[in-house]
């Protein structure tokens, strides 16, 4: 089986950026805990800034993955743009958020993602990525 | 580790209720295969179509168990009082949905209890539930 | 054919609460007039003022009825677990209001369980029971 | 006892158009029904697509009649006109709907009559009509 | 100077319909009154209850009027076809109203029509035309 | 018969303050030419930018003058305090504007006043005043 | 293959009314180069600034037309009558309008009938309506 | 004087939840300082996390206190089923709030038992009670 | 204990402004009372129109009382100046009201200095004062 | 005559992603008929996934192009920097949709771009693009 | 050059109030080191929390000053009176805050004065008002 | 000291996009008189189209810059993206505006990143640039 993990916006500052919201352990550290501890599946990452680049991740993965993990970020917010290039492909994408959104600031309380992906894992720290994971297993 | 996982209204009607939405198996069923696969945790389980019984359930559950998977069912959209329930103990409770609530009708996409859980999981079916236990696991 | 009528919160009081509003008869008196009238029918009746109740007399019920009458009260304009029982039973339920409720305060013209109901009758008074019964007759 | 029965725009086509909303029976062949089974009752009948012959009939009616039967079809969602010419006139109308507005297009289920008809009947297809007779009935 | 007078929906009633609310003086009997006080101009007069007609009223006497007092009835808070029809002529239109419309139902408290009047006035009773009359006159 | 006109902020910069909106003419002016051709009521007159100095005003006056005619300006749109004062007093005002402000700023179409005054009249100019006082003259 | 083109209300005045917005051509003359243009169709046209006027068109014009070519004017912003006729019918209707009226009036960028035509033609002026034409050709 | 006290969902948890905004006194304790200040007085209390008790609790009470006094808790922002107890009986009810809801959550800010209450006491603690105690008392 | 009271817009009128709302007593006798009631206490009185005004009271009482009580009238409803002029003190200030302002028009049961007060009473009367006095005293 | 075609995120899906909706055509397939078709004229075409590049494509051909044909996808709904794009150059925009957008999400009956396009062409499928061709030619 | 600053409500309180968010230091002290910095240009202050004096400096310097440097504090957010007088006179006034306004309440994010004033500088506490001068200078 | 200007999409026409509104000088130009007045500091310069560019410029900048200067253009009214990149970083942000963004489209009155930029400068023209600039500057 094969996963692509996708993050967007400002997740490249994991780490660095806001630690009492988003922890203090960057991406790629927790990417090699995940890819030891499920050794037997593939689990790729990306990350990009750039909206255009998360629908070309999409797009290019498509055939490529069983799955994706996408946490898009702010993005998830408003990017109408990203959700129809989940409706667009047949690919399961499960959406990730690492802090709970829906005790943040209104706006952060709305994803125009979530009705077009498979399910939502939101509020368990780094934690939501390997739940996520997990949705993807058979029982 | 132990576990309370209580369900709200109409799930006592799970596999016969809508089945095209909330699937067909019954939940004692499904509570059985997570005892068999967690056998070391000890998870118990409630059902009440009555606001105030949940209440009640966590006000009672909140020095027994370690944390509380929570499906509130259509409570979740409007139920203040079990928000305060929740907000109101210390032991974390993660919610959960069967169906992706995200893309059913406008009213039934704001859950009002999401903001005083530790995490929301939404969409996987019965597994929401073990995803759910599984995040009270250590890694 | 058996029907079961549901009266929802404070319609216990009715004949003695706000009688400019919802008239002077007790609900037990106008039962015995309905049950005389429709002879043949057999007619029962419960009240509540708990939410979780009537969402129990609905599944109860649900295979001993041909139809339900449902007047909810309040709970007509916020219980989403009201409208998620009925629309979780195969048997068909009518909602009936005393008074027109669209001539009162505004929140009391939207009520949430007209969708998942197979119709409505508003404003006739104790009428409202009466046409409801008939409305589950053959022509 | 005189009542009128008056429908509004496009249900000149009942029968015809959106058969699985409104069914197949044409309105003529309906009234023949009802004026034989209640035949000691004065049933009239008139269609209209324009708003302001909706409001003449109306007018010239509220002396000849004991009753309205009103179905307004669209310009029960927005025509003050309407309403005001109910209001203005002593007669009591009562609003029908064939299907129930309330689970069809946010537009379509608020109506701007029913505050000041006697009672509204919604959803019981052609049969709608037939219980606002009744409710004119003295029991 | 020649002016026009139309009444929209329900002024035909008025004297009989909600004379609370409208008075009981029928507006033939008032346009007498008119057309006495104000023998040096030429006051005309017509009613509709079709917002069409009430169109073409505008229409037609566009080249023919010096002004046009306008009472749009239910109209004026929901037809932008007679507005648009105000806009595009360049005879000066005066809005009235017999009520004072801000202190009734918040539907009846926005006229669409306004914007487009050379003035509006509004709660004299039938004395709000004789003002819009004066309106027109030279100082 | 007595007459206030009260004029509300800004107003004392009339003739001044954008002419394009609300004409070259200052209000002193205009004053003289109302009080000599209705010579035979007693007309004052004042002004103020003090939303608690309108108030008084109304206070004061209210057993002086037969009627008022208010101009609240800006205050039009928010001053519930002055709303209230007129509410309070017996004493008829009727609320003018030079602008029309219907076709003006959405925050200048709602004035919190119109509901309490006992007419409106808008957009005739300074000849707005003049209708006002007519108003209170018998036919 | 037969078209109607139906005009709703104000556009009789075309050539005449705001001509900075709508043109200085009017729409017969506009007709006549159509006709000769597309000589092998034949295009009906109609105008009525009656709401009720315009859905008989579509009625009647039902079997008789390939297809309709609808400017509803004003009436586009809330005629949910037409709009329902041309739901009730199977004849396909091409949505027109002369201006772009998305860069106009809040209330005149909504139009309820556009969800129920097969397309909406938008801004190009006349031009919109011979669009409209081509839509209905083959390739 | 008999009075009732009715504390409302999660009231039970007094002392014990989120004590920085319900202080650390519970309310059977506090109830001992009221009935030994208030010696005269019967001060009777009930709590109940159900809302339908709620509204058993006002049904039973009615003949038997002189006065209610209600923290409906959670309840008081959306129960128009206790609102419509309090309204459907004669017994004046004070409503209350330990904590002061105009500075909590934007949900929390709004009660809609409010305008059938006798009156309001929020933001004053535990003295909240005492207050609404001595609103019963002669002067 | 020295209290300072302070009444906002239109409360120099009680007694003699709306008196089914406000009864019929005036504040100066009001006064007495209260300062016979509470000899112990000092309590200084101010009224004033202008909400400039009612901010200086604040200001300059800020180091000379041990509280204030205030019924900002209408200005409740808006002035956060008002608000601001309370949150930059220390003094504690309890807000009250005379009517119960839940059950009037939708804009007066919005106080925008509630937020910022140490308690809120509203609904009893002039008795609202007594209470807040009230609740200064030690218990 | 030099025409553009841009095509905005996930169009270059076309003819795979949800068929359905969008047809099963590819847009370079479509693109040849369109050269073809209209051979006099020079069409270029270009694609993005990328806001940024869509403006880029905007501000590079404003000297190059008669006119742009822009099918904005997703970005229509809320990309004001699209819109100021247009808005910024000279050259004419004619906006195209392949479905018809206001009989979808809510969301998507909403293009921000339309108000600075000259022209707007939705629900024709492919034909579309054709018609928007033909918007630019002489009559 | 000759500048004028206004100060609204409470700021008389700098330095003293909410130090948290406005600072310790005191406008009078701000002003000598404005005067000394900028000694070639002529500074007046005035400071009011009244809002009718607001509009007095306003009008009485608009032909003194060459421009007004204006923190109308709490006015900011609802005074369309004030708004008016800077629209009133030619004068350019700028528009200063202490705090970043866009990250407090919801209320305080919206100026009603912003559109009317020449510029706006917000957030860069005392050094705001020195920004503002600097606004005034030639290059 | 060391800042970065960074100016987001469409900005690289200024001087030729809507001169009326945005002026005729290019922002190079501009830039050579910025870096000759105030040459002790160092002033870089960035523009981009794209939205992950302008965060890519903020998260690489944060360790090289004293402070940004921002003007994002149309991506302020909407990137919560840039906002959290912002927010993410602890370089301070100032913001700009060419244009008073407050007397403009409603949509563009509403900025989403000001609440994390230090101060907000608005309406000064390209002097708004250099206002930030000095806001950097110790006094």
């Amino acid at each position: 089986m094969k996963i692509k993990i996708i993050n967007g916006p400002n997740l490249n500052l994991l780490g660095d950026r806001e630690p009492t919201i988003y922890g203090t352990t960057d991406f790629r550290t927790y990417l090699r805990y995940l890819n030891e501890k499920y050794s037997l599946m593939k689990i790729e990452y990306s990350q990009s800034n750039f909206e255009g680049e998360i629908i070309d991740f999409l797009h290019k993965g498509r055939d490529k993955f069983d799955g994706f993990v996408l946490n898009a970020g702010a993005y998830s917010h408003y990017s109408i743009a990203i959700r129809d290039a989940i409706a667009g492909i047949k690919t399961p994408v499960v959406e990730v958020h690492i802090s709970n959104i829906y005790n943040r600031e209104e706006f952060r309380q709305k994803s125009v993602i979530s009705a077009v992906c498979s399910g939502v894992i939101t509020g368990f720290g780094l934690k939501s990525y390997e739940l996520a994971i997990n949705s993807f297993l058979q029982n």
